[in-house]
């Protein structure tokens, strides 16, 4: 599902910072890049960065200012490693994913970050309805700006899918399908049938600790291949097999 | 608050992501990094990626397996951009970070990231409960190491803290603090005083419109050097001060 979040960045510097930022949107479906008076811009460091990114690179609009990037937009979140005075709306990047969803459908949706080392300026944070602060370590809250536009726009797409049905679409399909009850029961026929032989099932009470061997092995969900080993392994420990095998010893010596 | 999650790196190919890594652990709290057979360290480009967090890189121990990475650990989750299986417990970052923090009381937990082209083979996989996988875009899950790892150790660092009392205790005290009660009693007075003057405060029903204003300025939270502003702004509306200034203005010509 794309995430029509605009990302602006303002005046960077690092075109390398461009390119892992584009790799970084994609990876979480968004596509939408202006870069507001980008300091170097197009280069080759920024398409190297970008990796298989490149489209997200080669269609970011570049534009002379701030309010030209949002003119159209609704809502839009300042990035901002400095915390500022409280009276700001301060937010974490959960929060804004969430917020800025909610505002999709009414409106154009932007995240701005601002240049690496100063960040955005009061100027730029009045075109913010919001602060977005990733709370990062109060002693060491350096962090690379394309790892702050990661980490937003992974809240951003993990605000948009439902993991579990997200696992059931992407995954492939097992090599090894699970056992089906057939061939669990089969298996765990073999084991309690084993287990009798040995003496090692209670004769009065053997429902117990077969129940409590099945929840094991239920818990372990076993696929068709595990189930074939382990009744391999009961084929070998069995009182039958093991004469079978002494005997193949005593055949080839 | 120290996240005490051991990261273990097997067999990273290229030095500048194990810099951006140990930036990416610090500035979110982590500083146990392993490395198992890296293929270029130490390295002058590690320690420019890392920026200010040359002290995590300078501790980080490297070992020959990853078996002796995670020798001490209780719970080790391993990061995987390929989907496996469903047959393997497979997490999303949050609840990864979730599960890893219920187990830190009781054991050494760690996550395990593979080589960045191949990732974790089967083998090493063996050694890790449950499997991590960041919901990246399907089409394009090109997501580079250290901003995997970054995502993961946000996670962890977000499963930590409580974003309100982190706020509070971070956010530097605002140079403006709020205006009191008896402040904006001054205010809005001078707001009444100024409508009923000019005679658009409605005189049968006045108090409807002072208590509609007055809502409006508590939703906005004034400070007091705002509140001196719209004083300001009041002043020079008021018509006795439009007669100033227009003296003023005659005085001068």
């Amino acid at each position: 599902m794309r995430v029509p979040v605009r990302i602006v960045l303002v005046g960077t510097s690092h075109p390398g910072n461009i390119g892992a930022i584009a790799r970084a949107m994609k990876t979480m479906n968004l596509d939408d890049l202006v870069l507001v008076s980008p300091k170097d811009f197009p280069s080759a460091e920024a398409t190297a960065r970008a990796s298989g990114a490149d489209d997200v690179l080669s269609q970011a609009r570049m534009v002379d200012s701030l309010s030209e990037a949002v003119a159209d937009c609704g809502f839009v979140v300042g990035a901002s490693a400095r915390l500022r005075s409280l009276t700001w709306p301060t937010i974490d990047p959960r929060s804004a994913a969430k917020e800025m969803w909610s505002k999709i459908a009414h409106t154009q949706v932007a995240a701005v970050f601002g240049p690496e080392h100063s960040g955005l300026t009061n100027e730029d944070m009045a075109y913010c309805q919001k602060l977005v602060h990733i709370p990062a370590n109060p002693d060491y809250s350096s962090l690379n700006i394309a790892m702050a536009v990661q980490i937003l726009c992974y809240e951003l797409r993990m605000a948009s899918i439902d993991f579990e049905s997200f696992l059931r679409d992407e995954a492939p399909a097992s090599e090894n399908p699970l056992a089906n009850a057939q061939e669990l029961e089969g298996f765990h026929q073999h084991l309690e049938d084993l287990l009798a032989d040995v003496g090692f099932l209670n004769p009065d009470h053997p429902k117990q600790l077969k129940l409590r061997l099945r929840r094991i092995f239920h818990r372990a969900s076993l696929d068709r291949n595990e189930v074939n080993i382990l009744r391999g392994v009961l084929a070998a420990l069995s009182p039958d097999s093991s004469n079978k095998t002494e005997k193949n010893l005593t055949n080839k010596n």
